[in-house]
């Protein structure tokens, strides 16, 4: 990836040198920062708000392979995953850190394009980055990312705020990241076996962007408050619809009808599934990686939300005895099951 | 160090089936704390606080061996080192965030002992732990740890702070965590060469445990404030003592002039590095981990400072233009030069 007489060797730099060399160009937006980078903590005045903060790991070869992702959209993505989840408090993310832990065999050129992917990240959601660490690491590529956002007290949706009644609405579609995965992964089979032979994913950059560049939902965020709508309980979908539908129900004491039909699926994520043989709905609830939002409103805000072209309703909440269904396309009904990603899962 | 009979394989439990394991017994005990763990992002409410936010990055073998760090430790010193960066802002840690990535030939024991160790570390010190992220790693053991605190705008102590006449001061005694590693490492390489020989640490407790078990120096920000002292700049040992000063210097725009025979260092301290033929004086300059914390304050405090058991006048801020001085005991001026740790430094 990076030619021999390119590469600047990270020891020359020592671990000052490097985050000096780093965050030189980083500028602070936010007027919740008082201090970013360049003590011993960040200082931050979110005055009468609540602060959210939210950390994620992601590991080399668990969460990203570093064969078909590139350092600057794994830096993109590792953001995005991390303010996703101050979003799904419907809440406004403003600061991260970020550290890395990477093998002194990177060149200084790779942790650029890392920084590089999370610093377009921040200034895309108007987040400045604060703060983080970097060390050698003996395994393999580490990062470690922490966000914090804000909320007025009254905004903040728990995951345990579903009522009975309420609608079931998702944003954007759904299992267009777990087929852009199948894809990348065929190819690199493919690459392995020959590597003369070239990926060919053409026409397929929506699901490839899916997995490889997603965007956290801040515009819905944004656009429930505009329409005046406090959601009653919110999530993100990075496990898979059915793991965080769960999620909401089993914290909020109530069951859930979802219909099949409703779900919101791509036509191209729809068939590329069919291409692999997988049924687009299991993408749908199980793949994961969405970064989509679920959330739930009352009743009485659907006239708002049926126009939205981001919203998509596709159930309701019922009271906890009725269980978890899933109302096929054909009517049958069927308990919904997390089936979600699981990071301790063995390797088969 | 885990039988068989006694291993419970974390594949059984899952991530959010582990999460819930090692989170069951958490008390929240600060007002601050809205919501901890258990949706997308904790919920803080620091009034008119200004928030602190500081993260660390722990790998296995870069930052502590497990070949003589036991996992309670571990997960112990983890926070401390974290919370030791929102006392050296003179600000009150509140929360804390722990990532673990661990190999799944780790049993559940195993991550159930760096989670005593951290939630030891909260209860001591009143900080709650309100997040974190657990999962596989293909390689070691990674630790990822952000602690949250809060201070008002005018006790935040930064590193930019000093004024020429300042007191240097320091809390507690310097170099004993490096000369305790250089211990642990002594019985390693004896027992690798014997495994039957014991080790011999017997009468060393302090300086292995300013090793194992650094204790963060809370203590020390409440002490200042009983003293009605504001410090101009601080900062905590973690690179050694003459790294420490160079950066309040450099961010100060000052010099400095440190008094070797001030310098703080435990009788043990002195004697085990003598017996490796260690200059004592050095441990305490470029060692490091002994998190102290290193502060400045104005000469007009001197009577506020001068009877403190746990605090040590070693020097005081010159102009910028004098540099950064070290007297020895013999008279001798040298120049203070940043030895430090180098977590990019080659391996030997």
């Amino acid at each position: 990836m990076f030619e021999n007489s390119d590469r600047t060797n990270l020891n020359e730099l020592g671990e000052f040198g490097l985050i000096d060399h780093l965050t030189q160009s980083i500028q602070l937006t936010q007027k919740s920062t008082v201090k970013g980078i360049g003590d011993d903590a960040a200082v931050l005045d979110f005055a009468n708000k609540k602060t959210l903060i939210s950390t994620d790991l992601l590991l080399e070869n668990v969460h990203f392979d570093l064969r078909y992702v590139p350092l600057k959209h794994l830096g993109y993505k590792a953001i995005q995953v991390n303010l996703s989840d101050i979003y799904a408090m419907n809440g406004i993310a403003s600061q991260v850190t970020i550290s890395i832990g990477l093998s002194s065999k990177f060149p200084l050129e790779a942790v650029e394009e890392i920084y590089e992917g999370a610093l377009l990240a921040c200034q895309n959601y108007n987040v400045d980055l604060v703060g983080g660490d970097t060390s050698t690491s003996q395994q393999g590529l580490v990062l470690s990312v922490t966000s914090i956002g804000y909320a007025d007290t009254d905004a903040i949706a728990y995951r345990s705020g579903a009522q009975e009644g309420d609608l079931i609405c998702v944003s954007g579609d759904l299992g267009g990241a777990y087929v852009g995965l199948q894809l990348l992964e065929r190819e690199k089979q493919i690459f392995l076996e020959n590597p003369n032979i070239q990926p060919d994913l053409e026409g397929k950059d929506y699901i490839i962007e899916r997995q490889l560049k997603p965007e956290a939902r801040k515009d819905i965020v944004e656009l429930l408050a505009s329409l005046d709508i406090k959601p009653h309980a919110m999530i993100d979908v990075s496990d898979g619809l059915a793991s965080e539908i769960l999620h909401i129900c089993k914290a909020s004491n109530v069951g859930c009808k979802l219909y099949e039909e409703k779900i919101p699926l791509d036509p191209m994520t729809y068939e590329t599934a069919r291409e692999f043989g997988l049924d687009p709905t299991v993408c749908a609830l199980s793949g994961g990686e969405d970064y989509e939002l679920l959330f739930t409103v009352p009743q009485s805000d659907y006239d708002k939300v049926k126009n939205q072209m981001e919203i998509t309703v596709i159930g309701h909440i019922t009271e906890a005895a009725a269980g978890y269904q899933l109302i096929s396309k054909s009517g049958n009904v069927h308990d919904i099951k997390a089936q979600g990603w699981n990071a301790f899962k063995s390797e088969e």
